[in-house]
C-alpha cells in the first residue's frame, strides 16, 4: 500500500527529512548535508513532493544512484497531497499581458532568438544560462572585441563553390563549430541536451556534453547517430575515482576527446542566477526584503547564514581545486588514451604549457564571462599567443570561445589562427524551441559562414588566413611583457 | 472580348498561375520556378492583379520581354475583379495622427532629409534603402570615421573665388561627386531614376545609373541633355550572353563607362529589408508569428521552407559569383572599349590589381555597408593604400563611397587622394520629394563644399592636399602587415 | 504733424519701403538691396513698426548713420498704428507651466548657468548665441578634449599665497581670461555689452568687443573704467575704407589692439540658428512646412528662393573673404601701430606665418565650433604648435579659446603655454542675469582658478608648467605630417 | 530651576546667540565668528534647539571642551519650547509611496549597497559622502580605469588553500585593505565611526580615523579590541600647537601610524554637497530661487554674501595650506616617532620626495575624486611610477585608494605594486544598516578577493605580480615627460 500525504509530511525537518519525486519517496536525512546543491533547498522541499524542481537539474537516475536502498520509501499516493505539499514553481512571466510569445520564423540571427528565449524561458533558466560574473563586463567585451577587428575582403575571386568543412582533432565537421559544454539543457525543454546531440548529428559537427548535462552521457551516446563526433567535458571531482569511473565509460561509449576545463577551479561570481534565486525566496519570505536599518552594535560577530546560492555555485560544489598541470596524464590513461582538450586558457604561458603537457586541443576561453572578471576575450588570447608563443599553434589545435554570434565573429578567429569556435548560450537559448531552434541556430550560423566566406573572396577555411583580418586597434592593446618562458622554468625545475 | 476576373481567379496555383498587371493577363506558369524574386512572391498574387506590387520593381516592359508571346493572354476586364482580387498594400503609417508631413523647406542637411523620407516612403522602399548587413555596425562606422579624421583649416589665403570643378575620367564635373548607382527608384517616387538623371543634368555631375533600376538605362538615355556624362553598372550576369547584350546597347546609348561591382558575388545579409518583408508576412498571416516551443524531437530534418527574402536578396539572384580579374578584359571588349570602373575595393591588394588589369577608376566601397559586416570604410582603404600601395593613386582614380553627408566628408576623402565621391542613399532618399528633393541635395552638398573650401583656405580642389587633415587617429589603427605584394604573385603565375 | 500708421502702412513692399523704428519713420526703399542681413526680413516689416526686431541687433545710431537725411520721414503717431503694424514677437516659452525661472543663486558653475540662460533668453537669442556649425562635432570636442588631458597635482607646497594675475601684451590683468569676443548682447539684455564692459573692469581683466557687438565701441570707450584694457576685434570690410575709419576712430578711443578674425571669411552653417529662423518663419507661414511629395519633373530648374538665413549669415556678409597675410600690416599701420591679435589660427604653419607678419599674439580658436567642423580644439592646435613650431611661443604670446567652462581647463591650457584664455558663451549666457550674471561667472571662474592652482601646489601661474599636465592621449593623436616649414616658402618667394 | 524656551528665544542674534542642545543652553556670542562651519549656520539656529542638526556631525563633547565654562547656561525645560524652536529637518524622502525599503539580504555587491544607502541616507548625508570634485569626471574615472586593465589568469594550479594575509607597516592583516578615513560617519548611523572600527577588528584588518570623525578618536580608542591595529588621519592645523596635542595623545591611546593627508589644502569643489546645502536653504527661503534677470547697471560692485557651503568646505577650514615636506619630520617628533603615511600622492615626482623625506607609507590618491578635477587615478599614479621611480616600491609601502569596489580591482593595484586598498565611500554607505552593514562590505571583498586570488592561479598575494595583469591600454596614455628627478633639486639646494 503505497504511502499517503500525511505519512510523508511528517518528516520534514533535519531530524527527520522525506521527499517525493516523480511519485516516490526517498530519505534523505543521511544524505542533506553532503547534497551538492547544498541542504537549505532540502529542507525548502522536505515533507513535500519537489519533483518540479528537482527534474530539470538533475539526469534521470541521479538520486536512485545517490542513495542506498533501503532509502527508497516507496511509492506515495499522490492523490493524498496536501495543497502545500504540492510545490508550483512561482513564476513571473515575462510576456506582458496579451503579448504574443515571439516566433522562431520571425528570428532573423543569434540575438533574435537570444530575446525570443528571454521571453520563453522561466526566469531561473534565463539567470542560469544568461548569467556572467561580477559586473558582466568580461561577458560584454567578449562580444564587443570582435567589432574592433576589421575584415579585409578580397574581390573578383571565384566564389560559387565554398567549403566550410575542417576536421576536429581528425573528426570531420560540416563547419567550424562545434556545440560547447553548457549545463542544465532541461530548464529550458524536457529534452534538454538531447535536442543538441540530435541536431549537431543532423547537421554534422561535433557536440560536447557538459559534465553537468541534465541528460546523461549515457543516454546522448544511445542516440547517437552512428559516426556523430562527441565530446565530453571533465569537471575533476574532489574524489578522483569517480572521475575515473566516468572516464572509463565515457571512452566505451564512443566518446572521441575528453575536454578538461581549467578556468572553474571555483565557481565565479554570477549575480543574475543568484538574484534569480534570492528573487525567489524573497517571493515566499516577504519579511527577507524589509531593510534591517537598525541592526545594532551586538551585531557584528552574528554567524553569516549560509549565502545563498545560484545554480552555478550548487553545480560547482565537486569541482577539485588541486588540479594541476600534471594530471593532465591522468587523464588520459583514466580515460583509455583519448585525446585532451584543455578548455578556459588565458594567457600565452598556459598555451605554452598545455603544449608541453601533451593537450592535443587548447580552448581560448574565459567561460563565456562567468569565472574571472577581467578575463580577457579569446581574440585577445589569440593575439597574444600570435606575439609570444607563435609555435603552439603548429602543436595543438586552438579552439575558441565566447561571444561568437555572427559568421563573420567565427571568420575573424579562425583568420587570425582558430581551429574551430565553441557556441554555447545561443544553443541553450534555443532550446526554448526545441529541436527546432537548435536547428535554426546551425542554419543562421551556416548561411553567414558561407555568405561572408564568399564575400571574403575565399572559397574555404584553408583561405582564411591573417591578411583577411585587420586586428591592429586590438593589437595595441595586447599584453607587451615583463614575459618569461614557462617552459624555461618547467624544464629547470626537472 | 476581355477576360474576366473570374476567369483569372481559377489560375491561382503552381499548377496554373495567371496575373494581371496593368489590365493585362499573363500565363506564368512555366517562368514561375526561373523568377528572379523567387517563386513564392509570385504565387501570393496568382488569380490577382499584382500591379502595385509589381510596378515600382520592374522598369517598364520586362514581363513583356520575359515572357513569350503566347503567354500575354490579352486584356481583362478590370470592372469584373473581386475585392480579393484586388491586392492593396497593407501600408502602417509612419506619421503619428494629426502629425502634418515633414517639408523640403524645413530641410536643412542631408540627415534632415534622411527622417524626412523615414516618414514619407513606404516602409518597404525605406527598409530596402536604409538597410545594411547584420548588426549595421559597418553601416554606422561609414558614417562614424569621418569625425574622427580632422581638418587642418589654412587662414588669410584669398578665398573669393572657389573652383568646385573637376574631372571624372576626363569629363567635366562640377562637383567632385556623383550619382551612386542604387536600384528600385521608383519605390520612393513614380519618376524614380529619371529624376536623378535630370537634376543630375542640371546640376553637371554624373549620373551612375544602377543595373537594377527600376527606370531602364534606355529611357535614361533617352531623356538625357545633350552633354550629360551617364555611366553603367553592371553586374555580371551568370549567363555572359545578357551582359555582353547590355553592353553593346550601354556603349551605343552613349554610356561613358562601366562600372563593374565587385564587393557583391553573392547579396549580404540586410536584415532590415528582410524583417520589412517578414512584417509583411506576418501582417497577412496571423499564425506565422506564434511561439512553436513545443516542436518536438521529430523536428530536426523537416525541410527548411525557402527562406523569406528581402528585395535585395530577390534582386541579387542573377549575378555572377565566379567573376574574376581576368573578365574585366572582356567587359571592356563587349562595352567596345569603354572605360572600366571596379567598384568595391577593400584592401590595398586589390587596388593594386585593379591598377595592374587595366581598371581607368576604381571605386573604395564597402556597398554602404551592405554587404560584409566589418569592411574597412572607404578613408581606412584609402590610408591603407597610401600606406602599401601609394602609385596606385598615380595610376587609376580613385573614387570613394559609403556614409557621406557633409561636404566636408567629401574634402577629408579628397585631401586624402580621392579624385570624386558618390552619393548614394542620400539621393534615393530626396526622391520622396520628386526632382526638387534631388535638386536640394545636390545644392546642400555644392553649398557645404563651397563654404568649407573657402574655410580651409583652398580655392580649388587641387588645393586640398593631405596636410589638409589629420588622419593621426585613423591611421593609428589601419592595417600593419602581414603584407605581401599582389603584382608579384600574379606576374609569378606567368 | 506726425505721420500716420495708415500714411506709413502704403509703403510695404520693394517699390516703396518704409519701416517705423523707435517712433520714427525711415524710407528703406534704396537701402533694401544692401542690407547686410537681406532684404526679406526688411520686406517683412515693410510698413510696419519693426522696433522689437530691430533693437538688440542694431547698435543705438546705426540706421541713423547708414541712411542719408532725406530718408528720415520724420515721426509717427504712434497711436494711430493698427494692430498689425504693431509687430509682437511670437515667443515660444521655454519654462513649462508653472515652472519658477531659474536663479542664479543656485547657480555653481557655468553649465548651470548655461542652463539656466537657455530658460530664461528668447529663443532667438540663444539659438545664436548656443549654434555651432554643421552637426556641432567640433562644438562638442572643445568641450570633450579637456579631460583627455590629466594634471599633475604636487603636494607639500607652501599654497597660502596665490597670485592669479598676468598680462596680456603687457596690460596687467587679474586673472588669465579676457571677456572673447561675440555679438549681439542686446539679445539677452538691454544693457548687452555695455554689462561685459563693467564687470571686466571692476574684476580687472580685459574686455576685447565683438565688431559686431549691440552696443557701439564708442560707448564701450565712454563708460570705460580709468585704466580699463579694452581690444577691438575686427572684421575686414570688403570696403576696406570702412575699416580704416574704424580702426582709426578705435585706437583714438584708447583700445589698445586690435584682434583680426581670420576663422571666417565665409560664415560657417549654424544650424541651430537658421533652424530658430525658419521656425519663426513657418510659425508665420503655416504653408512652408507642407509636404511637397507631389512636385514634379518640370521643378529641376525652379529658381531657388533666397536661403533662409540665420543671424550669423545676416552678420558676416561683409566680411573680406581676400584678406590675407600681407594684409596684417595695412590694418597696423591703419590703427597708428597699435598690437595685433590674430584670431583663428588652427594649424602649427599659420602660427609660424602669425609670428612671420608681425602678430604679437595669436589666438588658438575654432571660432568655438562655429566655423569649420572638424577643426582641431585649441588644447590640439597647441600640441600642434608644441611639436612642429615651438619656438613661436617664444615670439608671441598664445591665447586660446573655445569650450572653456573650468578653472582647471583654462590650467591645462596655461601649462602647455598659452598666456590667456578667452571666455566667449559663458558671459553671454550670464547677460541673462545682467550685470550679477558676468560677475557670477567671474567669480566662479577665479575660485576654481584659485582652488586648482593651489591643488597643484603652484603659487602663480609661472609655476604652471608642462609638467604639470599629462596630455600623452592627446598626443598621440596630434598631427604626424608631412610638415613644411611655411617660412621656407615664404622666404622662398622673396 | 531651568530655563524656559522663551529665555532662551529672546537670544536669536549676533548680538547674543544661544542655542539649546541635547536640552543644555550654550552662549555662542563670542564663538560664533570663529566656529570652523561658518557662522550663518549658528545664525540659523540662534534662539532654538539645534540638536538634530548638531548631533551627527560633531563627536560628543565637542562644545562642552570648545566653550569655557562661564558659557554653560544650564538645563531648559524642554516642555517650554515653542514649535519654532523645535527644529525639525525637513527631508525630501528618497523612497517612493509604498516604496519597501532596501534590504541588506539583497546586496550582493558594494554598488547594491551604495544604491540602498542613496535610498536610505538623509539627502545630506548622501551628498556628503557621495560627492565629488566640479563635473566628478575624475570620481568617474577612478571606477572606469578598472577595467581598462585587463587580467591574466593562469591555471592549473593548486589553489585548495589561499592566504590573503599581508601586513600594513608590519601590522599583520586579514586582508590587503583598510577603512580609508572619512568624515562624519554618525550622519549615516548613531554609531558611526564605532561601526566601522568594530568590524574593523572583528575582521582583522586596519581602521584609519578621519580628523574629522564624528565620534572621538579617544572613543574609538577605548572601544579597540586588543591587538586591533589603528591608524589617525591628521589634517595639519594652522595653529601647530592643537595638531601636536592631537598627536600626543593620539600616540599615547595607541594609534600605530600617523597619516598626513597631502591633497587637500584647500577643500575641493563639491557642487553635489553644495547643492544639497542650498536645497535646504531654498526650502526654508521660497525667494531664493525667483529669477534676477533684472539686476541692473548698478550691481556689479555688490557685495558678495558669504558663500553657501557644504559640509566639506566646512570642514576644512582650520587646514593648514603652508604645509610642506619639511614637516614631515614635524610630525614625526609629534607624535613620539609614530611611522608616516603620506595620504594624496598624485605623482611620480611626490612619490620620490615622500620616500626621500621619511614615509613609511604613501597613498596614492585624489581623495576619491573630491579634490582636484583632472587627477589621476590611483592605478595611474602606480603605473607613473613603475615607469620613472621604480625604486620607490622598495623603499616604501605603497597603497591605493580610490574608486575600489571589487575583488578583481584591489588585485589589479596588489599586481602592479600596490602593499593595500583603502575602502572609503562602500564603508561609509554601508553605515545605513550598522555593524551588519559594514560586516557585509568586509565579506563580499573577503570573498570576492578569496575566489579571484584562485581564478588567477594564485594562492597568496606574493603571487599577485605585475605579469599578472595587461595594463597596456592605460601604460599608453601614461606621461611621458618631461620628467625630472626631483631628488636631484632637493639636494641641490642643500
Amino acid at each position: 500500500m503505497p504511502l499517503t500525504g500525511a505519512d510523508v509530511a511528517k518528516h520534514n525537518s533535519k531530524a527527520s527529512l522525506w521527499m517525493i519525486i516523480h511519485g516516490k519517496v526517498y530519505d534523505l536525512t543521511e544524505f542533506a548535508p553532503s547534497h551538492p546543491g547544498g541542504e537549505r533547498i532540502l529542507l525548502k522541499y522536505a515533507g513535500k513532493d519537489a519533483t518540479e524542481e528537482y527534474d530539470p537539474i538533475h539526469p534521470p537516475g541521479t538520486i536512485d544512484e545517490a542513495l542506498a536502498p533501503e532509502k527508497h520509501l516507496g511509492e506515495v499516493d499522490l492523490a493524498t497531497l496536501s495543497a502545500e505539499q504540492q510545490v508550483v514553481e512561482t513564476v513571473k512571466p515575462r510576456l506582458a499581458e496579451g503579448e504574443a510569445p515571439p516566433s522562431l520564423d520571425m528570428c532573423l540571427n543569434l540575438d533574435d532568438i537570444e530575446r525570443a528565449a528571454e521571453k520563453l524561458l522561466k526566469p531561473k533558466a534565463w539567470a542560469y544560462y544568461r548569467s556572467a560574473a561580477d559586473d558582466e563586463k568580461t561577458f560584454n567585451w567578449n562580444r564587443d572585441s570582435f567589432f574592433s577587428v576589421r575584415l579585409r575582403p578580397r574581390v573578383l575571386r571565384d566564389v560559387t563553390d565554398v567549403d566550410l568543412t575542417t576536421t576536429l582533432l581528425g573528426h570531420r565537421s560540416s563547419l567550424p563549430i562545434y556545440v560547447a559544454p553548457a549545463a542544465m539543457g532541461r530548464l529550458a525543454h524536457p529534452e534538454g541536451e538531447k535536442c543538441l546531440a540530435r541536431v549537431a548529428a543532423s547537421q554534422g559537427f561535433p557536440y560536447m556534453i557538459s559534465a553537468n548535462a541534465s541528460v546523461s552521457y549515457e543516454e546522448i551516446a544511445q542516440q547517437a547517430k552512428s559516426g556523430q563526433t562527441l565530446f565530453y567535458q571533465l569537471y575533476v571531482n574532489r574524489d578522483r575515482k569517480k572521475s575515473e569511473a566516468i572516464l572509463e565509460k565515457v571512452a566505451k561509449l564512443g566518446y572521441k576527446a575528453i575536454c578538461v576545463t581549467v578556468d572553474a577551479p571555483v565557481a565565479g561570481k554570477r549575480e543574475r542566477d543568484e538574484r534569480a534565486k534570492l528573487d525567489e525566496e524573497a517571493a515566499e519570505d516577504p519579511n527577507m526584503r524589509k531593510a534591517v536599518a537598525s541592526t545594532g552594535p551586538n551585531a557584528p560577530d552574528a554567524p553569516q547564514d549560509e549565502p545563498s546560492q545560484g545554480i552555478a555555485q550548487a553545480l560547482g560544489s565537486y569541482v577539485d581545486p588541486t588540479l594541476s598541470w600534471d594530471d593532465l596524464s591522468w587523464v588520459r590513461r583514466a580515460s583509455g588514451g583519448l585525446p585532451i582538450i584543455v578548455k578556459g586558457i588565458q594567457r600565452a604561458e598556459d598555451a605554452a604549457l598545455a603544449a608541453h603537457y601533451g593537450a592535443n586541443a587548447i580552448i581560448l576561453s574565459n567561460h563565456g564571462g562567468r569565472q574571472c572578471e577581467g578575463a580577457p576575450s579569446s581574440l585577445e588570447t589569440l593575439l597574444e599567443i600570435r606575439k609570444f608563443e607563435p609555435r603552439v599553434l603548429d602543436k595543438v589545435e586552438v579552439w575558441c570561445d565566447g561571444g561568437f554570434r555572427r559568421g563573420t565573429d567565427v571568420l575573424k578567429a579562425l583568420a587570425l589562427g582558430a581551429k574551430a569556435v565553441g557556441i554555447g548560450r545561443p544553443f541553450m537559448y534555443s532550446l526554448a524551441f526545441g529541436d527546432a531552434g537548435v536547428q535554426k541556430v546551425a542554419t543562421i550560423l551556416r548561411d553567414e559562414l558561407a555568405q561572408n566566406t564568399r564575400l571574403l573572396g575565399a572559397t574555404s577555411l584553408e583561405e582564411v588566413v591573417p591578411a583577411m583580418v585587420n586586428a591592429r586597434a586590438l593589437e595595441n592593446a595586447i599584453y607587451d611583457g615583463p614575459y618569461e618562458s614557462p617552459i624555461k622554468s618547467v624544464l629547470a625545475k626537472l
